[in-house]
């Protein structure tokens, strides 16, 4: 049933027609190590938000798999990627977020490194024959900012950024996302293959039955999707008439962004942009999912909640109803994600058919086929 | 010494005539995993008691190695298995137990399932060209009940159930093991593979040093042990003089089982039903052992106190001394089996000499040596 | 860039002159099980201090890799050591330390030995033919004690004591180490691999950074290191003008040890003895560190502080400044030891050039790629 085609020992098999791809696609060591590598090592991946670098010196620090890296905002204000790993002994430079000051230095031997990478200091390198601080500059790898959001790419050629955006560069240019400001982060730890968020995320067929309120705001059959994208996944759902955003009671302690449509405030947008980037536009707040596979069936989850500054300095601003609404929904939906893991690594799964309404699936297993098989930047 | 048979990759050479297992049998994955595919994957395995399954749509799930089971009682009052994966996305239909009212439904897209396993809906695929219900089912596993006791077994082809039970079908019948009820549930993770705890309770040599408190109610000598069958080992073992059941007093609290005879009132009996069944009758109660691999180095143990309903109602009914007995009793052997573990670990055990009261355990040997080598169902 | 040697398919490719060893040094489960059967399997490996060991029936337990040993004092004053497995089912003979009386007994069928590892006991074996407990002794593991220190060594050819301790065995005579009594144990749990321990302890560049207070008490250049040797690598430092020892104010509450001389008074000496065991001494007390590899990017580490006693005997004995000084001290070691491995992990680490204050740390990377490669001991 399956034309198996076996790269570097993985078999990258493509699946039935119109069917969810084969077990093995989420239960083997194998092929999780071949997306490590092809996938995450190779494409653009949301690290941070821009707020968070705003002065020189401010960074974040992120692990791709198990490669750590730091953004981090030079003193010309242009914002830079690194591999987190000095290049002595190679310690990591910097972990969290905060600011570094003039230099990055390093914790252990004081190595140091101006903002764009040169090295400023190596102490007691001095006697070393041959030793030059021009030789061992940070290693770069490839950041971009799309209206906040950091993205980094670890491939030393990576597809052009604005290729990656495909067009979605201006589309979201009315919320002003580069403008909101971090309220509330979550961390959740799922025991399932990240492909499996992505799928939970792409279709809400099973809104109706796992998730009664937010089909209670927002009529599961609502949405408008746009036709699969090479990078990106995304569409739009209604809010129902009376709704305003999607909280607990279906209110807004704030106004909508400011520069969101009457017709904009009707919707809440959901776009996935592989391989590891949730973005949810509500009429007054930005929610957005970063996704950083553990394991082949271990994943760990990101969400944050981002308002306009005026709304936050506002008296009565309390997104406590949109925060309780969404850790609420995600509870929901990792608890799904967490049980087809389990069901599709017993030994009997054969993977079923797609209904026309998972049309976004689909179009995530091509992606992911077509990396593995290296036919895609 | 030993005599190579490597299948598959898996090494299963036959033991030393009279030794135990080499230490590659209790430490190496590759073992481990032929053991999940051809012993745990093709053998009757139990997974749940008749008096959980009482009503039609009473279920009770299981994982079996990796492969999530349910056993169901349908209207017509038959008991069924099956994978328990959705045939769509592949998630569990049931977790835990309960009643699943009229049909299995998924908790993901409200894909249904009669409760003989016909699917009963799958919303929004009436689009989908070709799709027909009638080929998607719940794949079925085989289900037999013996007395209370509720199997199932993965093979497509497994050896007919009364070959597994070899003639005890009808040995412990005045127990009425089907009437009794659940009173207490201790759950034990081990560090330990799964056979050495077969070992452990298959000999009682380790009695009078292990547990003091067994060997003065029953003396460790006094055991009468069956010749090992192809699927089962077992014995009993007698109640010294006045001691009327084990607890921690050797005094019970009730009358004897209805069926239990005067002579059947003075021993304890000891079955290990293979691969994965421990059955201790005594004469006011039954106690039960659901044994789960989880690792080769890690073995989860369900322990079950079961009583006769009318003993349950009775008003001086205190089960504590016999749960806080066996409770006491199982820690000790436990700890025993981790620290064979621990051992047999090392780099120089050389595996040593059964003595010949530990017969049963080379009959548990060279069931397992069988099954590896596919010589027998 | 590396000249790449395979060895059973492990890559122990020389590193580049000068330069940190390649990261699969630091995170190959491959090398890892290498190095545990080649190093940990074949050197002499601390594991335990003679003053446990006073009388007949004293015993420490320890495991290596995942092999369990046992030392004993025997009744006739000798240390020996076992494996730590009964030669019947494998279970372990004793856990932690303590006393074992006459003979060490298992705790699962009393399989008895005597204390220099002659079978004396085998309860229920009477009746197996052939059987004869000379046949089955504990298998022995060289052991050898050096001034307090006892090492064991699982090859059954190691190099000679002597030749490890390659000239240091009188070296710290004058410490009196044998005569010292533990006063404070600390177990650390690190995510790094062992190198990495060692390597930090190694060089003291990254003191004046890292550990502030160490460098306010002992001038981190003030180190003099001897050239490394083939089995141990160390030197000493400074105390500075006015501190006694290093604590937490510099003073000691004790005198210093009876042998320690004026000139001994004024330094800490830091011995690494490879591949598990480092040795710091002071003018009043002895620290000593040893590293149990849990897995290639886990290592368990068991600080111990002694002291003499005469010290421990005064009314003023207070330990807790010295305490409280390497507990800090060893904190900041290991979280740098802990970002080490994160960065080496990551996929673009390339390893970086040692400065000529890292000689012994060149020296430890020698000893491993000997080892890997067999040419030594």
């Amino acid at each position: 049933m399956n034309q198996a085609t076996v790269i570097d020992g993985v078999d990258v098999s493509t699946p039935a027609p119109g069917h969810v791809l084969p077990p093995r696609a989420f239960t083997s060591p194998a092929v999780y190590a071949a997306e490590m590598e092809r996938i995450f090592g190779r494409s653009w991946v949301h690290v941070a938000d821009l707020p968070r670098l705003r002065e020189p010196g401010d960074f974040v620090a992120a692990t791709i798999g198990t490669t750590p890296v730091v953004v981090v905002r030079g003193h010309d204000g242009e914002v830079r990627g690194f591999l987190n790993a000095c290049r002595h002994r190679g310690a990591t430079l910097a972990e969290g977020q905060g600011n570094c000051g003039r230099q990055l230095r390093c914790p252990y031997h004081a190595w140091s490194y101006e903002l764009d990478g040169r090295q400023a200091g190596a102490p007691n390198m001095e006697k070393v024959e041959g030793f030059d601080m021009a030789d061992y500059p940070l290693n770069k790898v490839h950041a971009e900012v799309w209206d906040g959001h950091v993205f980094i790419n670890l491939s030393k050629n990576p597809i052009p950024f604005s290729q990656h955006l495909a067009g979605m560069d201006r589309k979201f240019a009315s919320w002003g996302m580069a403008d909101l400001k971090l309220v509330e982060r979550k961390v959740y730890h799922l025991d399932c293959n990240w492909k499996l968020i992505f799928q939970n995320y792409s279709e809400c067929l099973h809104c109706p039955i796992a998730h009664p309120l937010l089909n209670q705001h927002s009529h599961y059959m609502s949405g408008d999707n746009e036709p699969p994208q090479p990078t990106y996944l995304g569409g739009r759902m209604d809010l129902r008439p009376g709704v305003e955003t999607l909280s607990m009671d279906g209110k807004s302690s704030v106004p909508r962004l400011p520069g969101v449509s009457d017709e904009d405030a009707r919707h809440v947008y959901y776009y996935a942009i592989l391989p590891n980037f949730l973005l949810n536009l509500h009429p007054d707040f930005m929610l957005t999912f970063q996704l950083w596979p553990q394991a082949v069936d271990r994943t760990d989850v990101i969400c944050e909640w981002h308002y306009h500054p005026d709304a936050i300095a506002r008296a009565d601003f309390d997104p406590s109803g949109s925060i309780a609404f969404w850790d609420l929904t995600n509870q929901q939906d990792w608890e799904l994600s967490d049980r087809a893991q389990e069901g599709i690594g017993n030994l009997g799964y054969q993977p079923g058919p797609y209904s026309n309404r998972e049309e976004l699936l689909l179009g995530l297993d091509n992606w992911v086929q077509e990396k593995l098989e290296g036919q895609r930047g």
